[in-house]
């Protein structure tokens, strides 16, 4: 059996081989994908994202925890975790959180942990994880966590890989009016206020659906549309199931497991609107064609890269670093020339 | 006279309308920087990075004061503000930013500021950022001070474009492990505890150097030298002035100026040392060639985009779509195709 036959068959060990060939662009890992790729596109790809402190690993822990309980009539769903945090080159932080998780969730064949903690380049970064989900994907797992640290713009990259996406907020944290990042409630679909027993969960709350107001203002025209009550109104089309989805907000104690039955409601809830609504499939083909010119790129520039002469290139830099020459410009003439 | 020449000669409103260009990467922003390349060159480029709420913007406007000011024998330095909020959609961080400076800056002909809050591609947002930082460095401006949130993978790329980065962070910031980010650590030439007159200052600068040490592992080397007082050691080329610069730690209370003339000190001392050790035109030679090769992968990618026909494109992503063909499979075939 090939490692990729092995993966396909359900062999963890296997799987693990083939993640780390995967993370490490090796070009096994890359054929690999290749032969993956049409077993994909069955996962229900969920990220998670927050700011250290908001409690997202134990939050990630509890909702695959909920997964993985035997329900009446139906077969609890395999789980795999992919931790991504771009910004710690120890890979520190993502350590501690597997020997949490390891002590939480191990022993269940069910659950798969992954982190990554690489330093490469962000296009690096976004593309193995994709890589990484992919190969999950292909293995059956039929929810993939992907949890990412912070707000910065990598957290937003690789979260558009995601079906659905979870922004973890906690009490104490909106003080500063910065603090809660506008940018990330954008891509929210639902928003969960964990540690919501500490004090000022309330102003937290309020301060999210200020922002979501500001960010979501299609949601202002429904609202406006709930006080003029009539159905022809085009406004109307705007209602869920419509193709709008309205980013609910649910508190949560994740140290307690209190909410989580209720966030893992909302995310089915949200699988079930993607799917309805065509957004499902519109959101996959965002994400293939992004993957697709990313590899475009990279191909393009070493193909172009290894018929270029060695000494026009040179001299090309030397009259930049002379500042002759303006970058554009001297890109410009390489490409042209060639 | 044209734009750039106005611009070069000193013209506020010709700088301002060149920057917008710039920012929108109108055709005319492109050819003003081209023309303009030949003057860059000279200004000093402070990255200043940090969480929301450690002060930052107060710091960036009180460096800006500081440089301002008249000293014996020397000419104040003219001084521009990049200010960039990679995540902020609506640019209201960017604006009470703004407005917060305006007040205390106005009016002062050798301070111009800008705001930025592009949600575009990251590449396109450090490219802008590069773009508005040359025509500020042709336009005269010794100190460019680039202000960015947070400490994501955004942040670090734009960062890279400085001489000297500054990282900023504040007391009760650092309870949590992952608070300290060790990845924006490796990137600080100064580190600046602001709000220093708050509670657990100290234990912020024990955390902050406890990862320092980490992050600088031949700082490690240079400090058990200073046991071994042998001259004759290797470690001994580590030392500062040999290429070797120890991040130091400097604590402020931006509100009160206090530390203030100290910062700007270490960033003088910084600018010596990187003139000294060539760590300055090492610097400069990879913003460049990092620039030149992202102008050269977008021309690339146009250039083969034009040449290929739309049938061959769109039945090579229907396969994509439905999962018959990976995408690096797809981009090797529309590649050695074409």
């Amino acid at each position: 059996m090939t490692l990729v036959e092995s993966v396909l068959a359900g062999d963890r060990l296997a799987l693990s081989r083939l993640l780390s060939r995967i993370e490490n662009n090796s070009p096994e890992g890359r054929a690999a994908l290749k032969e993956l790729f049409p077993h994909t596109g069955k996962g229900h790809l969920i990220g998670v994202t927050g700011a250290p402190g908001t409690g997202k690993s134990s939050l990630v822990n509890q909702i695959a925890r909920y997964y993985r309980q035997p329900r009446s009539g139906e077969t609890p769903r395999r789980v795999a975790i992919v931790a991504v945090d771009p910004s710690s080159p120890f890979t520190g932080g993502a350590i501690l959180g597997d020997r949490i998780r390891m002590r939480d969730l191990s022993g269940d064949p069910g659950v798969f942990i992954r982190s990554m903690a690489s330093r490469g380049s962000l296009g690096g970064l976004a593309a193995a994880t994709a890589g990484l989900v992919q190969a999950f994907d292909a293995a059956g797992f039929e929810v993939i966590l992907i949890e990412t640290v912070g707000a910065g713009q990598a957290e937003v990259d690789i979260a558009r890989l995601a079906h659905t996406t979870l922004v973890v907020e906690a009490p104490g944290m909106g003080d500063d009016i910065q603090a809660i990042k506008a940018g990330i409630l954008e891509i929210a679909d639902v928003l969960v206020i964990n540690k919501a027993d500490r004090p000022g969960v309330e102003n937290t709350e309020r301060a999210l659906r200020g922002m979501l107001d500001l960010a979501h203002p299609t949601r202002r025209v429904f609202r406006q549309n709930e006080h003029h009550l009539s159905p022809a109104e085009p406004e109307m089309e705007l209602q869920e199931g419509n193709g709008f989805w309205q980013p609910p907000i649910q508190r949560t104690v994740s140290t307690e497991g209190t909410g989580i039955a209720e966030v893992v409601g909302l995310i089915e809830r949200h699988k079930d609107h993607l799917l309805e609504s065509g957004e499902w499939q519109r959101r996959e083909r965002a994400r293939l064609l992004s993957e697709l010119q990313h590899h475009l790129q990279l191909l393009l520039f070493s193909r172009w890269r290894s018929g270029l002469s060695h000494d026009n290139f040179q001299s090309t830099l030397d009259a930049v670093f002379n500042h002759q020459l303006a970058p554009q410009e001297a890109a410009e003439r390489l490409v042209y020339q060639s």
